[in-house]
């Protein structure tokens, strides 16, 4: 944003299902400028990539020179249905591998590998660039990363690599079940009341059985008790991360946490675990993920 | 089915959230015709129930005596957003109440009261009737109902009374994660395979923990290990189901359990509890609506 008429020495890129965002960047890791579109991977078919990023980031490229400047780009860009595929590495493994995947056509596009687990089966695409961004941010960190989303992951990390990881579908649960199931009549407030929430993590933590029941428990509530819509936002959220929590605790008990993720999510698991006599520090998201993409960029240097 | 020209002495009426459902009915008990629409309560107005109720049964009413022939109906008609509020028994209860709340109209038509409970806050409608059906079926029958379905419900029955019940959205669940999550695109076989379905449930049973990071595991088996479809659906009943069971577990362990419920779904329960040594035997869900709505209209006499 400082510099938006230099032509940048190369462009970042975070290509997710539903957005698509870059960075112009300079050799020395100054953001020149930013851009954003909803042309997210989920919309997009494999020959309408390159005119999606043109589109993005031409007036940033020198004329005639779309190949001139390197285009390092992570997420479900690399997908099976993305851009082109970038072959997940496998864990225990750094979070970026040595080599980036090639997209076809005229621009110069890297993309970084997704990573995945044989046993249990698991997989994540843009994580692992948050990651490697966090261990830039801090040289020699070791511990255990949280990244709170749609498919939130916990992930082990020590000496520069990621041991094991795992993802629950907490957030597309909560989703699904805001907008298309009959507790969409119960979840009318934007707010979440925290009472209501702390108590609901504390009953799927001790006893995650109780999720499918606590779950339509909210919708019976509203009817019988007049539940409010605030403190049944609350409660979904509880009761959702709450179960969470309790498969995720061989990674969290006893440790440190790092929370990747910014806003009203990140704050609630960090609620959650400070309850539990956790300690989160919260780092931010696009913070992370532009470290990583320069860690990447500069791999290929 | 066998006297469609006789007029009734009375009609049956289940009329859920999607389905509206009636049968012209002798004094004794014959069916005489039966009829059903798509005119469910969740798309009707309250002023258009009337209109689609004789739309759906005026050829079996005389000319003109519209309310000469008395309707019993079940169902989510009687909910707060139906054709008049029947308001919910409270258990321990029977499962039928001594009144029925008659709808506004020209018609006969009164329904039966759903259910509710105090703590945890619960409610039933519809499945109240299939419990008095059952009892109507088999006199003197004392304990445990499990209703599979959207909202799940598992029912205490003694001494004529249902004592305690609890809902799960295992059903809505199922529906909103195989239409609305990223397992669509692993679920494209109408098959479940039974092998994975037991593998799973046998997992959330013991491991109800397990649900939000089991879910994510189809996806990433689907991508990392070329996980079948027919295996997908499976998983995915069988997480969900195992997960029901795991809570419900105070209701079933060292009981007889009576299945309300026909085809794949019921049988896929009957399935996961033989596995865990407990003897399930199967009512038909329409049989037992008609022997409920039956026990009503004699009440009524």
């Amino acid at each position: 944003m400082t510099d938006a008429n230099r032509i940048p020495d190369w462009i970042a890129v975070d290509w997710g299902t539903s957005r698509l965002r870059a960075w112009a960047m300079s050799a020395s890791g100054e953001v020149l400028d930013t851009a954003s579109s909803d042309d997210g991977m989920g919309r997009l078919t494999s020959d309408a990539f390159e005119p999606a990023l043109r589109a993005l980031t031409g007036s940033w490229l020198p004329a005639g020179g779309l190949a001139s400047v390197p285009v390092i780009a992570c997420g479900m860009v690399g997908a099976r249905q993305g851009w082109v595929e970038a072959a997940y590495g496998r864990v225990p493994c750094p979070p970026l591998g040595p080599d980036l995947t090639r997209a076809p056509g005229t621009m110069d596009v890297r993309i970084i590998a997704g990573l995945s687990q044989a046993s249990p089966p698991d997989v994540m695409r843009g994580e692992e660039t948050q990651i490697a961004g966090l261990i830039a941010l801090r040289p020699g960190w070791d511990g255990v990363v949280c990244l709170p989303g749609t498919h939130s992951k916990w992930a082990e990390i020590s000496a520069g690599e990621v041991v094991s990881f795992r993802s629950f579908m907490t957030g597309e649960l909560y989703a699904a079940l805001a907008e298309h199931s009959v507790l969409r009549h119960s979840l009318t407030a934007e707010e979440t009341e925290v009472a209501a929430f702390d108590a609901a993590v504390s009953e799927t933590l001790s006893r995650p059985e109780r999720l499918a029941g606590g779950l339509f428990g909210i919708r019976a509530a509203g009817l019988l008790d007049g539940l409010e819509p605030r403190a049944a936002r609350g409660r979904l959220s509880g009761l959702l991360i709450g179960a969470e929590l309790a498969a995720a605790k061989p990674y969290w008990l006893g440790r440190e946490v790092a929370l990747i993720g910014a806003g009203p999510l990140a704050a609630l698991y960090a609620r959650a675990l400070t309850a539990q006599g956790v300690p989160a520090e919260a780092f931010d998201a696009t913070d992370t993920t532009l470290a990583g993409l320069t860690a990447a960029w500069k791999d290929q240097q």
